[in-house]
């Protein structure tokens, strides 16, 4: 085990109605907030309504932005820290999904950033944020209990990562019902984006860190049963409440602290969606398979096994055979969640941008990867996705 | 899954040498500390010299409080409390295994408690306290993590528990090597300890709390594998890393949060050390297999069922066959770590006040527990334990 800080200070109101609990915690800080959200579905499903509601109640005013957009762009930062400063708003609250709440964080950050804003989420330059306040509706960024966000500018077709602790949210309402309405690819994809989160950090050249290794198969068992019961049955409390509580976990460091090296398969996808603004936890299913095929080896086959036996109960004495068959069941999970399998199955037709990928995605660090990739890796893997 | 509140934000810093970050979160809130420690242990392993160095360099000043004992007695509570009062000492800092930190919880609420101390923990009347710090010694209590406390009081055989989020330390040093010196005894106690903290929420009425109880089953396994590595071999890093993590995390809410009923073992042993002043962790490794036989039935098979197969790994088809293996793997293996297994063997040879005991150990809420238990129930136990 490596040595680590563990740092997950987000109060969690978790479970059906917990929202009634949120304004008490927001005055503590704030009397007037940015409150933000996506489309329509949260007037849609009575969630903004009940919200307005208590803020009303508890004297909170807000100013709104919406239309936030999924792989959140830079502009709805702009706009947002701009309402921040007109009406001096003290703190933020997300109403959604990881967009919406990585957009906040930015925005949060951006209020006391002197200087372009793409600079700031370029150069992850965050000294001071305003507080930040969420309500989740859709399991699977894990945004929700952590301090980081992902910014798009399609302009210069980048997509990059902020972390800082002071992004980390007060807190957070998890309510399952919220994800009631979540559409069935958008639930298969947030699977699929929370299991990558466990896989970045299970697969890691640290050894003998059994509490993250223990903890990181317990919810990814969590997510094979209960992600695809959310696919079957979308009003199923209890697989909703499991999904939603294993998509914070996965990503508040539980699982990769004292492990952990840079991640793979977010770099390789973080550049599909920049250049075609695909589905992120999509993306993640169509790369995570091919990423195993590159990555198995005789290096790599005991952690592969371990993933095999433990998490797919896969028996057998044959180390490369389960190995093998344990990536088929990754891949065949994701597909019988709906998934798409290949590029095509996400629009991408050609690899006319596959050495740009590349280049792009080789930056976010991954000569330090679980298993370190060159820009001919990331193309190889590119192209046996297609 | 019951609706709950998660809420951790005790920063851990975790591994070899990483005290040198302290000093920095306490000048945050102080710059005139109290140290408190128990014997002279911390003195000889050098830790204590390491800290005093660091605060020296740090510009904060310090008052010691030293002699805090085992079950961590009211008298010390109110001494640490004097000297905060009369040096205006600004925080708390334990440096020790779980009673000292105990005791330091109890002095930083103690400080602005008007009237008499054991009041204030019998009633667990907490409404502020002074910010606390902690310098782990020993895995066992996970108090480190949590804002957890019990006190005890010999003139009149009580032991209670405080609790409040005021009293969840801010920061909390998990240095592995800090354990090497523990003895034997309190290595395998501090196993029955964490794995009883672990146990007491897992054995729930709630159902589908998949997450919680997977995350569960992966820390007695920790406890099971590392728990006998680190009393077997005691300079056993990757062990006393586990075992350390383990701790904090089995008692900081993760394992409770949204399952859990009123404790059961706890509240039995509580009076048996309140009476005899034994060690806590030896007392559960008794009380817990004697609890689990006189539990289990029908009712309760499933959840053996799945403790059995999850954490023992036990094979078979029949029910009872695995639920009364996993008793007496639970058994069996307390007694592997050299723990006694009745309470003769802690030096209790008498039933004399089995009758008191059980009326207050059911005062501890147990006719909320898993199973509900009345006096009755809990003096069979006693008497199983004999």
């Amino acid at each position: 085990m490596r040595d680590f800080t563990f740092y997950a200070p987000t109060r969690i109101l978790f479970g059906r109605g917990k929202i009634a609990e949120l304004p008490v915690h927001i005055s503590k800080c704030a009397n007037k907030i940015l409150l933000a959200y996506g489309g329509g579905s949260v007037k849609r499903t009575g969630v903004y309504d009940t919200l307005a509601a208590l803020l009303e109640n508890a004297g909170i005013e807000w100013v709104e932005l919406s239309g936030i957009q999924p792989n959140p762009k830079i502009d709805s930062v702009r706009e947002g820290v701009e309402l921040c400063k007109k009406h001096d708003l003290k703190a933020v609250l997300a109403l959604g999904g990881g967009s919406v709440i990585d957009c906040c964080k930015a925005i949060a950050a951006g209020v006391y950033h002197k200087g372009d804003l793409w600079d700031m989420v370029d150069k992850n330059a965050i000294k001071r944020a305003l507080p930040v306040f969420t309500v989740l509706t859709m399991a699977a960024t894990g945004s929700e209990m952590n301090g980081n966000a992902v910014i798009s500018n399609m302009e210069i077709n980048e997509k990059k990562a902020i972390k800082s602790e002071l992004l980390k949210p007060v807190a957070s309402v998890l309510d399952p019902t919220y994800t009631f309405t979540v559409p069935r690819f958008q639930t298969a994809a947030g699977v699929a984006d929370i299991m990558s989160h466990i896989l970045e950090c299970y697969f890691s050249t640290v050894h003998c860190a059994a509490v993250q290794d223990g903890i990181s198969e317990a919810l990814l068992k969590v997510c094979i049963e209960y992600g695809k019961a959310a696919v079957v049955t979308p009003t199923d409390y209890t697989a909703r409440a499991n999904l939603m509580w294993a998509s914070s976990l996965a990503i508040n460091g539980l699982t990769s602290c004292g492990t952990g090296n840079a991640w793979s398969c977010h770099a390789i996808e973080h550049q599909l969606s920049a250049y075609y603004d695909i589905t992120h936890g999509a993306g993640l299913a169509v790369v995570t398979p091919a990423w195993f095929d590159h990555i198995l080896s005789k290096n790599t086959l005991d952690k592969f096994v371990s993933y095999g036996k433990n998490v797919w109960g896969i028996k057998g004495n044959h180390p490369f055979a389960i190995a093998k068959e344990a990536i088929a069941k990754t891949r065949e999970f994701f597909a019988s969640l709906g998934l798409p399998e290949t590029l095509r199955g996400l629009g991408i037709h050609s690899s006319e941008y596959f050495h740009d990928m590349a280049q792009k995605a080789v930056k976010d660090d991954l000569a330090n990867a679980y298993v370190p990739l060159t820009e001919e890796d990331v193309v190889a893997i590119y192209s046996a996705c297609l």
